[in-house]
């Protein structure tokens, strides 16, 4: 490296590091890179891609063995699988993405950093890189570990060690009760692994209240023994063994603890305290990413906490990066609602989709949501099942959608799917939410038969009831 | 019947006559319905929903075959297949859509209805009913059979025998290469039947030319002999077995033959002689689907010609049932552009699915036609096994998609996906063209990771560059 001075210094390479980065360089920006684990983050090694792999199978099975005449009756190939998962996460070899961080003109640092001063950033203590405008912070979110007695000495797994498993253990009890969870109590169980699930209150908290209790009642069905309302008091580990004990005195016994009761960000030791912020605290930024009160701090992704997502982060990212360019070069900001150069859609339209069985897929408002906001809601709901796509699709489509309305606006607020096979449905809920194309005008667009996006049509014809 | 006169008389109780009668019903009008085969259509018994439960098991076992790990080799047991078949079309038995009809208000009168006057129909010649309003053909299409020497006399197919077959032919011809021809291409190749396709053309014409290219290439992996730019001359049949012979004297032989070579509207015997139109041919209507220079006269679904899809006609019965009732009623009619009684999306934003392998899901204009139209014309083309969401689905996922931009008005017009289940992700650009969503919007409608739906990102990204 030529030279210490940049203009943005990004700390983080994850996928939301990588897309402030990339974005500022299209702006004309230098930008350094900071990284002191794999280039790509967790995103792609340990969390979103290597879950997906896992989960794939069964649900292809699902789909195989509900079509009539598939004529399925097979078990999930778990060797395969995790072949497939070592492909997709490159064996934990971050190569590929180092070159595309070369190709994209960005340059890399490796190495644990460290805010040391207004634009300045130390990399292991001992490698000092200035910022001429911007340092971005972006380094994430870990596996919260909450704590209950025993828990740290029972060597339980987070996400992390439950995405790169090697030999699926016998049986697995996971404490938490969300979209992490749910996922992978629903891909080890689809490995015959005995799945024990500890939550506190229903699964997919925060999301309509029926996702939670339909995911339930499928894991139940595939043989998981799912608790809710139950806390755990003390975990211990005895050999292969690991016991927790709940609160009414009950034992849950297994061979391998996973703990998903939540994330934490990870600030405790990148200097925030040199700018006055506290460390291992969430940071709290404007709609452009910057730090409230700091001309040239920024923070985006999970450490915000405005959204735990990969694509929200990266679409943070975005105007992250923008932002910072057109700064640094004088440029005109467009920071009016839903311009270029801020993330409107956080607070508006966060789409997330649980890979579970069945799926659930989420934007906006729930019900609940909307009604604390103090809109004048009106709720559709519809089965799913009713359609003709679902009947086409399966004997057995179990399925619900549910529509959350503004009355006032006569726009789209909200949406939840749940279903075998709603992923895809959910980007049209989005565009409609951030688009706010009035109902008036979703007449007009028809949805094709016979598939699930028919919903939309029944979603039409009760709101005019 | 206590009465013969009624606000509406709707020839044809298809979905899109059922939907003409209830709206207008639900708009306080008296309503009869003649219908001379089932209530419910072509579609329900011969089209749309048999076809997609015969496709359904191979799509499935597919899904499968490439997920690692599902593991699956199976084949298509055809018997249960067709035992899901007969449940969806409930037997060929109407009795379930009789009661509907019921339940909605609307009067039934079965037998064959003729226009013989105005507001004036005739039952078989012998049962006249009056309209005070109006009088809606709704009668559909039928396979077009193409003048081919020897064809007729060759007991050929349409897609009535080929979506009711009870025993698969050991191989089948079909004349045509559109979307039944395609979809009944795979779903009889899923089946085991050696399937030859003679088409004069590319196949899916009047898509975008990837399309038909990338189904063709599949249908010749699973075996089908798809032959393209080729006439047949004659056809001969000889017990079980037909021949078909080509212009360049090459020759063709299976066990059956399916012509699927276009449709024909089933306008050949209703009385439009008697309203100074012409018998067979398709009517000719404004967008509120009222007959051209008719004041009672309305023409709704595929006898019009708009758009040959189901759902695309209950689309325009919907417009139509509530501005007959309208303008029964003396209530203002809705007619600008994209108004409640008027069916605009007929001309910017019809979607279909190609249930194929892959499917083919498009809306709005093509590359083209765009062109066609005179619009400044910009084309994202997007390989779709790049977006993440199809490296989780499956390690050979293949596919494309096209978005057609209109660059003076920054909005979308068309777009074309090509891959295993895109079926869903069609109605979030149908949204997209209907709803106007300016492409800078669009920016802040985020599309879930890990989801086929990642394409939008593309495309913006592509658009930007």
């Amino acid at each position: 490296m030529d030279t210490a001075e940049f203009d943005l210094i990004v700390i983080g390479a994850g996928p939301v590091g990588e897309n402030v980065a990339d974005r500022a360089v299209q702006g004309g920006l230098s930008v350094v890179i900071v990284e002191s684990e794999l280039v790509g983050g967790e995103c792609s090694y340990w969390a979103c891609m290597p879950s997906k792999v896992l989960l794939r199978a069964g649900a292809a099975l699902r789909g195989a063995r509900d079509a009539p005449g598939a004529g399925v009756a097979g078990a999930v190939d778990v060797a395969a699988v995790l072949r497939r998962r070592d492909e997709i996460v490159h064996d934990w070899n971050d190569a590929g993405q180092v070159e595309w961080l070369q190709g994209a003109g960005i340059e890399l640092v490796r190495g644990h950093a460290r805010i040391t001063g207004e634009r300045e950033v130390t990399v292991d203590g001992e490698r000092v890189l200035r910022a001429r405008h911007a340092v971005a912070v972006c380094t994430g979110s870990a596996a919260l570990l909450p704590d209950i007695p025993g828990l740290v000495d029972a060597a339980p797994w987070t996400s992390r060690e439950a995405t790169a498993v090697r030999e699926i253990p016998e049986s697995l009890v996971i404490l938490g009760g969300g979209v992490v969870a749910c996922e992978l109590a629903t891909a080890y169980a689809s490995f015959g692994c005995a799945v024990t699930v500890l939550a506190r209150s229903r699964l997919l908290g925060g999301m309509e209240p029926f996702a939670g209790d339909r995911v339930a009642t499928a894991l139940r069905t595939a043989g998981v023994d799912v608790r809710t309302g139950v806390d755990a008091q003390r975990v211990t580990r005895s050999g292969s063994r690991v016991t927790v004990e709940l609160g009414d005195g009950t034992r849950v016994a297994a061979s391998e603890i996973l703990v998903a009761t939540g994330r934490t960000p990870r600030t405790g030791d990148v200097g925030l305290d040199a700018v006055g912020l506290e460390p291992g605290a969430w940071i709290d930024v404007d709609d452009t990413m910057r730090v409230r009160g700091s001309e040239w701090l920024y923070a985006v992704g999970d450490v915000t906490h405005r959204a735990l997502l990969t694509h929200q982060g990266k679409y943070q990212a975005r105007a992250a990066g923008d932002v910072i360019a057109a700064r640094a070069q004088g440029v005109a900001v467009d920071d009016a609602p839903w311009g270029r150069h801020v993330a409107t859609a956080d607070h508006a339209a966060v789409p997330q989709v649980t890979f579970t069985d069945p799926e659930v897929a989420s934007v906006g408002l729930t019900e609940a949501a909307a009604r604390k906001a103090g809109i004048a809601v009106r709720v559709l709901d519809y089965n799913l099942s009713w359609v003709a796509g679902a009947s086409t699709h399966s004997a057995r489509y179990d399925g619900t959608a549910r529509a959350i309305v503004d009355e006032d606006r006569g726009v789209l607020v909200g949406a939840t799917f749940v279903g075998p096979d709603v992923a895809e449905l959910l980007h049209s809920a989005t565009i409609a939410i951030v688009g706010e194309v009035p109902l008036r005008r979703l007449w007009h667009a028809v949805p094709p038969y016979p598939t699930l996006s028919e919903v939309w049509l029944r979603w039409l014809e009760e709101y005019d009831r």
